[in-house]
């Protein structure tokens, strides 16, 4: 999406220097950083630490991240791939980009050819990831455009977290509908939910969306109650970091709550899920628990322009910070894929997974 | 309650200068300081920078505010009255506090009388509110008591916003129980919601329990959910800033979500409700929007131990800034009052009227 007029992608292979190209979501919204990854520990450090996130963009970083230890030679591939998978648990593209990129390799036999095919493995991620998002974004639109036809002024459309094109390569998940629809002419209005501790929703979802001159309002996550109650929202869209094959939907802390009012107040509420974010196998979610400082202290700008970090709990206070939740699929009323929208039950999931195996 | 082994209220009569006054809440937890108020202007101010805050404790400050008012005799004591009741448009005792106080002074025919019976008036509502809040801890403290008998380790409460001694004049409405329990040797928990975007559940909850001792772990508002579903939770315990005669109940944004959560896993919810913030005539609820400054920033204590305020949103996103919601009866399990625990319909509070009319 464009920045300023130029047009971006949140991860990139830059031919110049051979590095990796991400732009640092920890500095925004308030700095515009592009930082250079080249080895292993760069990539490891940018997931773990969230310069980059979202569970398309950190599959797409940990595939590369793969094929600049390959390059370097430092480590086995698969002790490379364990050292990624552990930087954060709960997304499943984590481990799908991984295994794509060793299974890739293992089928060539000298490391010049191993070293090429990562590459392109990873760079055929970011491209399939640009075109599954442009697809849920022109699947999900519908939703839209039908509630724009009953009623006058915007849809107005609430968000938790970040679900847009920086949490994917391009375009994003639960954002791209909303891509699609204001590229149509449809009014759309986005309630864009802080997300704390992090902040991903008032930091990165609200910059995407001014960058992109879409009308938003930030809220506090305490909100989306009240103004579902007041009738202030036509329709709720999400992200997911893993989708199970029962349709049980993991993901930011705090979705689970908004998913409840919506269901109270007959609030659709869609999950946009790459089909690279569902767990076929298990409806176990290992649930992240980051450090308890995201809770204590939180970063912004000061007076002086400053990026700086103020405590906000007395000292000797203990803090708890889980990253994610689990929506019971009872409460989705339907998840957005690349290939249409299916309902959140392992019947919807099935008529998905016959879809692929036919593809 | 005991703040470093001495007692305080958070607002008092001082003789020796004839002002009042307030522990500045704005600056918990990280300093401590005691404001004197001397006139209208300073009560008006304190209350709505919420210096003071928390229903029960606004009533309070409103009649001293009249009184001081009248002692300086500046504005006619309707006029003064009409100001207060400007500052905070939810709570319901600021009206109650400031109806009790005119018609007391009413009675009066000369200005010194007025000016003692304005006095009188506002020192025997902060009486009452501590022998109400106690009586509100006796009654609720059976429910902990009943939980704790049923399993090993301590109840885990959670609370949303500060309902403790600080909201009220001491003790606290939803935090009295825990107070009782705690003395009475029953092992307490507290999950402590931050409660953006003021945080007085991470800035004054959490300072208050520390300074008792008690047990609690400070989370994200989005956190409660997921702790109801895994278990974590035994009992839900909150303040309200006016319930009405139906049973609904008005309290910090984001209270709501908290409720749907506890309905859906069975959490017990229970209210803590002062007879005097109960709206036994109007199920209308007027729900203040407040400055969207406290969305788009935030304060805390910097590195070098200053209060600094830091901006968390881009330039140019709007933000919308709610400070309550309405809990539907069918949501609370209960409300506890000064004079028991009543269900929350129209049954229940026209039983509690009953009492009170027989008192």
């Amino acid at each position: 999406m464009k920045i300023d007029g130029t047009h971006y992608r949140s991860i990139w292979f830059d031919e110049s220097d051979h590095s990796v190209k991400i732009i640092d979501q920890t500095r925004l919204p308030h700095f515009f950083d592009v930082l250079s990854l080249i080895c292993l520990d760069d990539v490891c450090h940018a997931i773990s630490t969230m310069q980059v996130r979202g569970a398309p963009l950190i599959g797409a970083a940990a595939a590369f991240g793969l094929y600049l230890s390959i390059k370097k030679g430092d480590l086995p591939p698969e002790e490379a791939g364990t050292l990624l998978l552990a930087t954060r648990p709960t997304a499943v593209n984590l481990q799908w980009a991984l295994t794509r990129v060793l299974d890739r390799i293992g089928e060539e036999s000298n490391s010049e050819a191993k070293i090429k095919a990562a590459l392109a493995t990873a760079l055929a991620i970011c491209e399939e990831d640009v075109s599954n998002c442009t697809s849920i974004g022109l699947h999900g639109v519908g939703l839209i455009r039908d509630i724009a036809k009953t009623k006058a002024g915007p849809v107005n459309i609430l968000t938790h977290c970040n679900a847009g094109w920086l949490a994917t390569v391009d375009r994003g998940t639960a954002m791209a509908p909303v891509y699609q629809a204001w590229e149509e002419g449809i009014e759309v209005h986005v309630w864009v939910d802080e997300t704390r501790p992090r902040n991903q929703g008032a930091s990165i979802t609200a910059w995407e969306l001014g960058k992109q001159a879409i009308p938003h309002t930030v809220i506090s996550d305490n909100t989306g109650g009240h103004l579902m109650q007041s009738g202030q929202v036509d329709l709720c869209l999400v992200g997911s970091d893993r989708t199970t094959y029962r349709g049980n939907v993991c993901n930011k802390i705090g979705t689970y709550l908004k998913a409840l009012a919506a269901y109270d107040n007959d609030v659709p509420f869609y999950v946009a899920v790459p089909v690279s974010s569902i767990d076929w196998d298990s409806d176990e979610i290992p649930i992240e628990e980051r450090h308890s400082g995201e809770i204590t202290s939180i970063q912004g700008l000061n007076s002086q322009g400053i990026m700086d970090t103020v405590r906000l709990t007395p000292e000797g206070s203990a803090a708890l910070n889980y990253a994610f939740d689990i929506t019971p699929s009872r409460l989705v009323s339907g998840l957005i894929t690349e290939k249409g929208i299916f309902s959140a039950d392992e019947s919807g999931l099935a008529s998905l997974r016959g879809l692929l195996n036919t593809d």
